[in-house]
Protein backbone atom coordinates (compact mmCIF):
# COMPACT_ATOMS: atom_id res chain seq x y z
CA UNK A 1 0.00 0.00 0.00
CA UNK A 2 1.32 3.15 -0.85
CA UNK A 3 0.21 6.25 1.41
CA UNK A 4 -0.82 9.47 -0.80
CA UNK A 5 -1.37 12.92 0.59
CA UNK A 6 -3.57 14.95 -1.71
CA UNK A 7 -5.02 18.82 -1.97
CA UNK A 8 -8.49 19.53 -3.09
CA UNK A 9 -10.61 22.38 -3.62
CA UNK A 10 -13.96 22.44 -3.64
CA UNK A 11 -17.33 24.63 -3.42
CA UNK A 12 -18.78 23.90 0.05
CA UNK A 13 -22.04 25.36 -1.09
CA UNK A 14 -23.06 22.21 -3.19
CA UNK A 15 -22.50 19.52 -0.65
CA UNK A 16 -23.68 18.87 3.07
CA UNK A 17 -20.31 19.13 4.24
CA UNK A 18 -17.21 17.22 4.30
CA UNK A 19 -18.47 14.18 6.40
CA UNK A 20 -20.12 11.10 4.74
CA UNK A 21 -23.93 11.39 5.74
CA UNK A 22 -27.20 9.77 4.57
CA UNK A 23 -29.11 12.28 3.99
CA UNK A 24 -26.93 13.97 1.31
CA UNK A 25 -23.52 14.19 -0.93
CA UNK A 26 -20.48 14.84 1.10
CA UNK A 27 -17.37 15.73 -0.26
CA UNK A 28 -15.62 12.51 1.19
CA UNK A 29 -18.34 10.45 -0.29
CA UNK A 30 -17.43 12.22 -3.60
CA UNK A 31 -13.60 12.05 -3.49
CA UNK A 32 -13.70 7.75 -2.08
CA UNK A 33 -16.08 7.19 -4.86
CA UNK A 34 -13.96 9.13 -7.54
CA UNK A 35 -10.52 6.93 -5.65
CA UNK A 36 -12.32 3.41 -5.45
CA UNK A 37 -12.97 3.76 -9.36
CA UNK A 38 -8.93 4.04 -10.24
CA UNK A 39 -8.24 1.46 -6.92
CA UNK A 40 -11.12 -0.69 -8.00
CA UNK A 41 -11.93 -1.07 -4.15
CA UNK A 42 -13.47 0.98 -1.51
CA UNK A 43 -10.94 3.93 -0.09
CA UNK A 44 -11.07 5.98 2.74
CA UNK A 45 -9.62 8.87 3.29
CA UNK A 46 -8.91 10.82 6.55
CA UNK A 47 -9.24 15.37 6.28
CA UNK A 48 -7.12 18.04 7.94
CA UNK A 49 -10.51 19.45 8.43
CA UNK A 50 -14.26 18.07 8.72
CA UNK A 51 -15.35 21.59 7.21
CA UNK A 52 -19.14 22.28 7.61
CA UNK A 53 -22.06 22.35 5.01
CA UNK A 54 -21.26 25.52 3.02
CA UNK A 55 -17.65 26.08 4.06
CA UNK A 56 -15.47 25.95 1.42
CA UNK A 57 -11.69 24.97 0.71
CA UNK A 58 -9.45 25.97 -1.38
CA UNK A 59 -6.26 23.92 0.57
CA UNK A 60 -8.01 21.05 2.35
CA UNK A 61 -5.53 18.16 2.62
CA UNK A 62 -6.27 14.10 2.50
CA UNK A 63 -4.25 11.41 2.68
CA UNK A 64 -5.16 7.92 2.10
CA UNK A 65 -3.57 3.90 0.63
CA UNK A 66 -4.04 2.69 -2.54
CA UNK A 67 -2.73 -0.73 -3.38
CA UNK A 68 -2.36 0.14 -6.72
CA UNK A 69 0.66 1.47 -8.40
CA UNK A 70 -0.04 4.66 -9.82
CA UNK A 71 2.40 7.96 -9.76
CA UNK A 72 1.25 10.58 -7.84
CA UNK A 73 0.79 12.75 -11.40
CA UNK A 74 -1.08 10.02 -12.80
CA UNK A 75 -3.46 9.90 -9.58
CA UNK A 76 -4.23 13.76 -10.09
CA UNK A 77 -5.21 13.20 -13.69
CA UNK A 78 -7.12 10.38 -12.74
CA UNK A 79 -9.18 12.10 -9.66
CA UNK A 80 -9.91 15.13 -11.72
CA UNK A 81 -11.21 12.97 -14.61
CA UNK A 82 -13.74 10.95 -12.30
CA UNK A 83 -14.45 14.15 -10.01
CA UNK A 84 -16.41 15.94 -13.53
CA UNK A 85 -18.49 17.55 -13.07
CA UNK A 86 -18.36 17.94 -9.35
CA UNK A 87 -17.33 21.59 -7.79
CA UNK A 88 -14.19 19.50 -6.33
CA UNK A 89 -10.81 19.59 -7.84
CA UNK A 90 -7.41 17.89 -7.10
CA UNK A 91 -5.24 20.33 -6.98
CA UNK A 92 -1.77 18.18 -6.19
CA UNK A 93 -0.66 14.84 -4.76
CA UNK A 94 2.56 13.46 -2.92
CA UNK A 95 3.28 10.08 -1.62
CA UNK A 96 4.21 10.27 1.75
CA UNK A 97 6.02 7.81 4.15
CA UNK A 98 3.05 5.36 5.80
CA UNK A 99 2.89 7.37 9.18
CA UNK A 100 1.45 10.48 7.92
CA UNK A 101 -2.30 11.27 8.60
CA UNK A 102 -4.07 14.92 7.05
CA UNK A 103 -5.52 15.20 10.27
CA UNK A 104 -3.26 14.40 13.40
CA UNK A 105 0.29 15.18 11.37
CA UNK A 106 -1.09 18.74 10.86
CA UNK A 107 0.57 21.41 12.43
CA UNK A 108 -1.13 24.50 11.92
CA UNK A 109 -4.73 24.99 9.86
CA UNK A 110 -4.84 28.64 7.79
CA UNK A 111 -8.51 29.84 7.20
CA UNK A 112 -9.98 33.69 5.37
CA UNK A 113 -13.08 34.80 6.01
CA UNK A 114 -14.89 37.23 3.28
CA UNK A 115 -17.41 39.72 3.74
CA UNK A 116 -19.06 42.45 1.55
CA UNK A 117 -20.29 45.51 3.08
CA UNK A 118 -21.89 47.45 0.53
CA UNK A 119 -25.50 48.24 -0.88
CA UNK A 120 -25.08 45.75 -4.13
CA UNK A 121 -25.28 42.33 -2.93
CA UNK A 122 -21.90 40.23 -4.19
CA UNK A 123 -22.47 39.01 -8.03
CA UNK A 124 -19.24 37.29 -9.03
CA UNK A 125 -18.92 36.89 -5.60
CA UNK A 126 -22.19 34.80 -4.53
CA UNK A 127 -21.98 31.87 -2.29
CA UNK A 128 -18.80 32.64 -1.81
CA UNK A 129 -19.09 36.05 0.74
CA UNK A 130 -21.03 36.83 4.01
CA UNK A 131 -23.23 40.18 2.45
CA UNK A 132 -23.97 42.92 5.50
CA UNK A 133 -25.61 45.47 3.87
CA UNK A 134 -24.82 48.82 3.90
CA UNK A 135 -26.05 52.01 4.84
CA UNK A 136 -24.52 50.97 7.77
CA UNK A 137 -20.64 51.00 7.17
CA UNK A 138 -19.07 48.92 9.72
CA UNK A 139 -16.40 50.48 11.74
CA UNK A 140 -13.55 48.78 10.79
CA UNK A 141 -10.56 50.51 13.80
CA UNK A 142 -12.74 48.97 16.24
CA UNK A 143 -13.36 45.29 14.63
CA UNK A 144 -9.22 45.31 13.95
CA UNK A 145 -9.31 46.74 18.01
CA UNK A 146 -11.59 43.72 18.58
CA UNK A 147 -9.71 41.05 16.79
CA UNK A 148 -6.45 41.93 18.93
CA UNK A 149 -8.21 40.02 21.88
CA UNK A 150 -8.64 36.70 20.53
CA UNK A 151 -5.06 36.86 19.79
CA UNK A 152 -3.07 34.00 22.02
CA UNK A 153 -3.56 31.10 23.83
CA UNK A 154 -7.12 31.22 25.62
CA UNK A 155 -10.52 29.25 26.70
CA UNK A 156 -12.70 29.63 23.70
CA UNK A 157 -15.57 28.18 25.10
CA UNK A 158 -17.75 31.15 24.33
CA UNK A 159 -16.84 30.54 20.67
CA UNK A 160 -17.55 26.90 20.12
CA UNK A 161 -20.55 25.09 19.29
CA UNK A 162 -22.71 23.81 22.04
CA UNK A 163 -22.19 20.45 20.25
CA UNK A 164 -18.43 21.15 19.87
CA UNK A 165 -16.83 17.36 20.92
CA UNK A 166 -13.13 18.67 21.30
CA UNK A 167 -11.82 17.45 24.64
CA UNK A 168 -10.74 20.96 25.78
CA UNK A 169 -11.63 24.59 25.10
CA UNK A 170 -8.45 25.88 24.82
CA UNK A 171 -6.45 26.87 21.76
CA UNK A 172 -3.73 29.29 20.51
CA UNK A 173 -4.78 31.84 17.71
CA UNK A 174 -1.36 32.68 16.56
CA UNK A 175 -2.70 35.12 13.46
CA UNK A 176 -6.03 37.43 13.25
CA UNK A 177 -5.86 39.86 10.67
CA UNK A 178 -8.24 42.02 8.99
CA UNK A 179 -7.79 43.91 5.50
CA UNK A 180 -9.75 45.47 3.32
CA UNK A 181 -10.32 46.02 -0.25
CA UNK A 182 -13.16 48.74 -1.58
CA UNK A 183 -16.08 46.98 0.35
CA UNK A 184 -14.60 43.55 0.91
CA UNK A 185 -13.22 42.91 4.49
CA UNK A 186 -11.07 39.46 4.64
CA UNK A 187 -10.05 38.20 7.90
CA UNK A 188 -7.44 35.75 8.00
CA UNK A 189 -7.15 33.07 10.93
CA UNK A 190 -4.46 30.87 11.25
CA UNK A 191 -3.94 28.23 14.58
CA UNK A 192 -2.69 24.63 14.85
CA UNK A 193 -6.38 23.72 15.31
CA UNK A 194 -9.76 25.14 15.60
CA UNK A 195 -12.87 24.67 17.74
CA UNK A 196 -16.17 23.72 15.83
CA UNK A 197 -17.61 26.70 14.80
CA UNK A 198 -15.24 28.84 16.30
CA UNK A 199 -14.03 30.93 13.08
CA UNK A 200 -17.83 31.78 12.29
CA UNK A 201 -18.56 32.76 15.60
CA UNK A 202 -15.79 34.97 16.62
CA UNK A 203 -16.35 36.99 12.83
CA UNK A 204 -20.12 37.00 13.91
CA UNK A 205 -18.75 38.20 16.82
CA UNK A 206 -16.53 40.80 15.47
CA UNK A 207 -19.07 41.72 12.99
CA UNK A 208 -21.45 43.16 16.12
CA UNK A 209 -18.27 45.06 17.21
CA UNK A 210 -18.52 46.85 13.54
CA UNK A 211 -22.04 47.78 13.54
CA UNK A 212 -21.69 49.38 17.35
CA UNK A 213 -23.56 47.03 18.63
CA UNK A 214 -20.71 45.92 21.13
CA UNK A 215 -17.48 47.93 22.61
CA UNK A 216 -14.16 46.19 21.33
CA UNK A 217 -13.06 45.76 25.20
CA UNK A 218 -16.14 43.45 25.44
CA UNK A 219 -14.26 40.61 23.60
CA UNK A 220 -11.95 40.31 26.79
CA UNK A 221 -14.89 39.76 28.83
CA UNK A 222 -17.13 37.28 26.25
CA UNK A 223 -13.53 35.31 26.67
CA UNK A 224 -13.87 35.18 30.41
CA UNK A 225 -17.17 34.60 30.74
CA UNK A 226 -16.75 30.67 28.82
CA UNK A 227 -20.16 30.92 27.86
CA UNK A 228 -21.39 30.73 24.14
CA UNK A 229 -24.45 33.34 24.92
CA UNK A 230 -21.92 36.01 25.78
CA UNK A 231 -20.62 36.00 22.20
CA UNK A 232 -22.27 36.93 19.03
CA UNK A 233 -24.03 35.59 16.02
CA UNK A 234 -22.35 32.45 14.12
CA UNK A 235 -21.22 34.14 10.75
CA UNK A 236 -22.78 32.15 7.60
CA UNK A 237 -21.08 29.47 6.51
CA UNK A 238 -20.69 30.58 2.91
CA UNK A 239 -17.75 33.36 3.40
CA UNK A 240 -15.59 30.36 5.12
CA UNK A 241 -13.02 29.10 3.31
CA UNK A 242 -10.10 26.45 4.44
CA UNK A 243 -6.91 27.97 2.71
CA UNK A 244 -3.74 25.43 3.95
CA UNK A 245 -2.78 23.04 5.81
CA UNK A 246 0.93 23.46 7.06
CA UNK A 247 3.07 19.84 8.03
CA UNK A 248 6.53 19.73 9.32
CA UNK A 249 8.60 18.88 6.58
CA UNK B 1 -34.09 65.89 -15.62
CA UNK B 2 -31.19 64.47 -13.83
CA UNK B 3 -28.40 62.64 -15.26
CA UNK B 4 -27.01 59.81 -12.98
CA UNK B 5 -23.89 57.49 -13.24
CA UNK B 6 -23.40 54.34 -12.05
CA UNK B 7 -21.08 51.63 -11.59
CA UNK B 8 -22.89 48.09 -11.91
CA UNK B 9 -21.27 44.60 -11.75
CA UNK B 10 -22.83 41.75 -13.30
CA UNK B 11 -22.14 37.92 -14.00
CA UNK B 12 -21.74 37.77 -18.15
CA UNK B 13 -22.73 33.96 -17.64
CA UNK B 14 -26.04 34.55 -17.39
CA UNK B 15 -26.87 37.08 -19.88
CA UNK B 16 -26.24 37.08 -23.82
CA UNK B 17 -24.22 40.59 -23.67
CA UNK B 18 -24.71 44.12 -22.93
CA UNK B 19 -26.72 45.32 -25.65
CA UNK B 20 -30.28 44.60 -25.90
CA UNK B 21 -31.06 41.67 -28.33
CA UNK B 22 -33.89 39.37 -29.31
CA UNK B 23 -32.28 36.70 -28.33
CA UNK B 24 -32.38 36.63 -24.21
CA UNK B 25 -31.85 38.40 -21.52
CA UNK B 26 -29.36 41.16 -22.29
CA UNK B 27 -27.66 43.16 -18.97
CA UNK B 28 -28.64 46.43 -20.62
CA UNK B 29 -32.39 45.13 -20.77
CA UNK B 30 -32.73 43.90 -16.85
CA UNK B 31 -30.94 46.93 -15.27
CA UNK B 32 -33.46 49.41 -17.94
CA UNK B 33 -36.42 47.31 -16.49
CA UNK B 34 -35.22 48.24 -12.95
CA UNK B 35 -35.38 51.62 -13.39
CA UNK B 36 -38.50 51.74 -16.03
CA UNK B 37 -40.12 50.67 -12.65
CA UNK B 38 -38.85 53.43 -10.42
CA UNK B 39 -39.16 55.82 -12.87
CA UNK B 40 -42.57 55.10 -14.02
CA UNK B 41 -41.53 55.35 -17.74
CA UNK B 42 -39.12 54.39 -19.98
CA UNK B 43 -35.38 54.69 -18.97
CA UNK B 44 -32.24 54.62 -21.30
CA UNK B 45 -28.81 53.49 -20.67
CA UNK B 46 -25.48 53.66 -22.18
CA UNK B 47 -22.80 51.80 -21.25
CA UNK B 48 -18.82 52.73 -20.78
CA UNK B 49 -18.48 49.24 -22.70
CA UNK B 50 -20.77 46.72 -24.45
CA UNK B 51 -19.17 43.62 -23.17
CA UNK B 52 -19.97 40.50 -25.24
CA UNK B 53 -21.78 37.53 -23.63
CA UNK B 54 -19.95 35.67 -21.12
CA UNK B 55 -17.93 38.81 -20.22
CA UNK B 56 -17.97 40.09 -16.53
CA UNK B 57 -18.21 43.16 -15.25
CA UNK B 58 -17.12 44.62 -11.67
CA UNK B 59 -16.77 48.41 -12.74
CA UNK B 60 -18.83 48.79 -15.78
CA UNK B 61 -20.26 52.73 -15.74
CA UNK B 62 -23.59 53.76 -17.31
CA UNK B 63 -25.31 57.02 -17.18
CA UNK B 64 -29.10 57.65 -17.93
CA UNK B 65 -31.85 60.69 -17.33
CA UNK B 66 -34.82 60.14 -14.76
CA UNK B 67 -37.57 62.76 -13.96
CA UNK B 68 -38.06 61.37 -10.77
CA UNK B 69 -36.81 63.19 -8.03
CA UNK B 70 -34.49 60.76 -5.98
CA UNK B 71 -30.92 61.05 -4.33
CA UNK B 72 -28.52 58.89 -5.61
CA UNK B 73 -28.28 56.33 -2.61
CA UNK B 74 -32.27 55.84 -2.44
CA UNK B 75 -31.60 55.01 -6.40
CA UNK B 76 -28.95 52.94 -5.65
CA UNK B 77 -31.29 50.65 -2.60
CA UNK B 78 -34.26 51.10 -4.87
CA UNK B 79 -32.14 49.36 -8.00
CA UNK B 80 -30.76 46.38 -5.95
CA UNK B 81 -34.06 45.87 -5.08
CA UNK B 82 -35.32 45.67 -8.37
CA UNK B 83 -32.72 43.76 -9.58
CA UNK B 84 -33.08 40.58 -7.25
CA UNK B 85 -32.39 37.90 -8.28
CA UNK B 86 -30.40 39.05 -11.19
CA UNK B 87 -26.21 38.62 -11.27
CA UNK B 88 -26.77 42.27 -11.65
CA UNK B 89 -25.71 44.79 -8.66
CA UNK B 90 -25.44 48.59 -8.52
CA UNK B 91 -22.38 49.52 -7.03
CA UNK B 92 -22.97 53.08 -6.34
CA UNK B 93 -24.07 56.26 -7.76
CA UNK B 94 -23.55 60.06 -8.12
CA UNK B 95 -25.13 62.65 -9.95
CA UNK B 96 -23.28 64.28 -13.16
CA UNK B 97 -23.67 67.23 -15.06
CA UNK B 98 -25.98 66.74 -18.67
CA UNK B 99 -23.46 66.21 -20.85
CA UNK B 100 -21.36 63.69 -18.92
CA UNK B 101 -21.98 60.48 -21.07
CA UNK B 102 -20.86 56.90 -19.64
CA UNK B 103 -19.56 55.75 -23.36
CA UNK B 104 -17.78 59.37 -24.92
CA UNK B 105 -16.79 60.86 -21.58
CA UNK B 106 -14.73 57.88 -20.46
CA UNK B 107 -10.57 58.58 -20.49
CA UNK B 108 -9.54 54.98 -19.68
CA UNK B 109 -10.86 51.22 -19.57
CA UNK B 110 -9.47 48.78 -17.16
CA UNK B 111 -9.93 44.93 -18.11
CA UNK B 112 -8.71 41.83 -16.10
CA UNK B 113 -8.56 38.57 -18.14
CA UNK B 114 -7.94 35.34 -15.79
CA UNK B 115 -6.44 32.01 -16.43
CA UNK B 116 -5.88 28.67 -14.06
CA UNK B 117 -3.19 26.48 -15.42
CA UNK B 118 -3.29 23.51 -13.95
CA UNK B 119 -4.89 20.04 -13.07
CA UNK B 120 -7.89 20.55 -11.63
CA UNK B 121 -10.46 22.57 -13.36
CA UNK B 122 -11.65 25.95 -11.33
CA UNK B 123 -13.87 25.17 -8.45
CA UNK B 124 -14.85 28.45 -6.90
CA UNK B 125 -13.68 30.20 -9.85
CA UNK B 126 -15.36 28.32 -11.91
CA UNK B 127 -17.14 30.30 -15.01
CA UNK B 128 -14.83 33.21 -13.93
CA UNK B 129 -11.13 31.91 -15.55
CA UNK B 130 -10.22 30.26 -18.66
CA UNK B 131 -8.97 26.83 -17.69
CA UNK B 132 -5.90 25.70 -19.73
CA UNK B 133 -4.92 22.23 -18.02
CA UNK B 134 -1.08 20.97 -17.13
CA UNK B 135 0.67 18.74 -18.05
CA UNK B 136 1.68 21.90 -20.01
CA UNK B 137 2.80 24.49 -18.02
CA UNK B 138 3.07 27.74 -19.54
CA UNK B 139 5.99 29.92 -20.03
CA UNK B 140 5.55 33.03 -18.58
CA UNK B 141 8.86 34.85 -19.53
CA UNK B 142 7.57 34.07 -22.87
CA UNK B 143 4.42 35.25 -22.57
CA UNK B 144 5.83 38.54 -20.85
CA UNK B 145 8.52 39.43 -23.36
CA UNK B 146 5.53 38.98 -26.02
CA UNK B 147 3.15 41.17 -23.99
CA UNK B 148 5.65 43.77 -24.30
CA UNK B 149 5.54 44.30 -28.22
CA UNK B 150 1.70 44.82 -27.47
CA UNK B 151 2.59 47.66 -25.75
CA UNK B 152 2.24 51.18 -26.99
CA UNK B 153 0.35 52.66 -30.15
CA UNK B 154 -0.07 50.15 -32.71
CA UNK B 155 -2.71 49.00 -36.23
CA UNK B 156 -4.34 46.39 -34.22
CA UNK B 157 -5.98 44.59 -37.19
CA UNK B 158 -4.10 41.26 -36.52
CA UNK B 159 -6.17 41.13 -32.87
CA UNK B 160 -9.63 42.55 -33.96
CA UNK B 161 -12.58 40.73 -34.96
CA UNK B 162 -13.39 40.50 -38.46
CA UNK B 163 -16.72 42.35 -37.53
CA UNK B 164 -15.51 44.83 -35.62
CA UNK B 165 -16.71 48.65 -36.46
CA UNK B 166 -14.78 50.64 -35.09
CA UNK B 167 -13.56 53.26 -37.55
CA UNK B 168 -9.17 53.13 -36.85
CA UNK B 169 -7.87 49.82 -36.38
CA UNK B 170 -5.52 52.26 -34.12
CA UNK B 171 -5.11 51.79 -30.27
CA UNK B 172 -3.05 53.06 -27.61
CA UNK B 173 -2.06 50.19 -25.13
CA UNK B 174 -0.80 51.96 -22.45
CA UNK B 175 -0.79 49.02 -19.65
CA UNK B 176 -0.07 45.00 -20.40
CA UNK B 177 0.79 43.05 -16.92
CA UNK B 178 1.16 39.17 -16.27
CA UNK B 179 0.94 38.50 -12.75
CA UNK B 180 0.64 35.15 -11.29
CA UNK B 181 -0.16 33.35 -7.81
CA UNK B 182 0.01 29.73 -7.11
CA UNK B 183 -1.56 27.66 -11.09
CA UNK B 184 -3.11 31.66 -11.36
CA UNK B 185 -2.35 33.99 -14.24
CA UNK B 186 -4.18 37.55 -14.42
CA UNK B 187 -3.60 39.45 -17.62
CA UNK B 188 -3.96 43.65 -16.85
CA UNK B 189 -5.03 45.67 -19.96
CA UNK B 190 -5.43 48.96 -19.89
CA UNK B 191 -6.00 51.85 -22.42
CA UNK B 192 -8.37 54.40 -23.38
CA UNK B 193 -10.33 52.14 -25.86
CA UNK B 194 -10.30 48.61 -27.04
CA UNK B 195 -11.42 47.02 -30.10
CA UNK B 196 -13.93 44.00 -30.45
CA UNK B 197 -12.52 40.86 -29.38
CA UNK B 198 -9.07 43.28 -28.72
CA UNK B 199 -8.26 41.36 -25.06
CA UNK B 200 -9.39 38.01 -26.36
CA UNK B 201 -7.67 37.96 -28.99
CA UNK B 202 -4.27 39.10 -27.77
CA UNK B 203 -4.74 36.76 -24.46
CA UNK B 204 -5.58 34.02 -26.85
CA UNK B 205 -2.19 34.66 -29.08
CA UNK B 206 -0.15 35.04 -25.52
CA UNK B 207 -1.02 31.45 -24.59
CA UNK B 208 0.11 30.11 -27.86
CA UNK B 209 3.29 31.92 -26.71
CA UNK B 210 3.11 30.12 -23.24
CA UNK B 211 2.28 26.85 -24.84
CA UNK B 212 5.72 27.03 -26.90
CA UNK B 213 3.48 27.00 -30.47
CA UNK B 214 4.61 30.81 -31.00
CA UNK B 215 8.26 33.11 -30.56
CA UNK B 216 7.71 35.47 -28.10
CA UNK B 217 8.74 38.25 -31.15
CA UNK B 218 6.26 36.81 -33.50
CA UNK B 219 4.02 39.14 -31.92
CA UNK B 220 5.91 42.19 -34.07
CA UNK B 221 5.35 40.30 -37.04
CA UNK B 222 1.32 39.86 -36.10
CA UNK B 223 1.29 43.39 -35.83
CA UNK B 224 3.22 43.96 -39.10
CA UNK B 225 1.08 41.55 -40.77
CA UNK B 226 -2.52 43.90 -39.92
CA UNK B 227 -4.44 40.04 -40.77
CA UNK B 228 -6.45 38.79 -38.09
CA UNK B 229 -5.76 34.60 -39.36
CA UNK B 230 -1.96 35.67 -38.49
CA UNK B 231 -2.72 36.13 -34.98
CA UNK B 232 -3.96 33.39 -31.86
CA UNK B 233 -7.20 32.07 -31.11
CA UNK B 234 -9.85 33.97 -29.30
CA UNK B 235 -9.54 32.87 -25.66
CA UNK B 236 -13.25 32.33 -23.95
CA UNK B 237 -15.27 35.30 -22.91
CA UNK B 238 -15.88 33.46 -19.46
CA UNK B 239 -11.98 34.47 -17.91
CA UNK B 240 -12.26 38.71 -19.30
CA UNK B 241 -13.71 41.21 -16.58
CA UNK B 242 -14.45 44.86 -17.27
CA UNK B 243 -12.67 45.97 -14.21
CA UNK B 244 -13.08 49.65 -14.00
CA UNK B 245 -14.15 52.97 -16.43
CA UNK B 246 -12.10 56.42 -15.72
CA UNK B 247 -13.39 60.11 -16.07
CA UNK B 248 -11.74 63.30 -15.97
CA UNK B 249 -13.01 64.93 -12.55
Amino acid sequence: MTRFKMTVSYHGGKYIGWQRQLNGASVQAVIEEALAKIEGAPVVIHAAGRTDSGVHATGQVISFDMARVISPEKLLLAVNYHLKPNLIGAIDCAVMPPDFHARFSATRRDYAYRLFNRSAPPVLERGLVWHVPRPTPLDIPAMTAAAQWLRGTHDFTSFRATECQAKSPIRSLDVVELTTTGDEIKFFFSARSFLHHQVRNMVGTLVEVGKGKRHPDDIKKILAAKNRADAGVTAPAHGLCLLKVYYDK
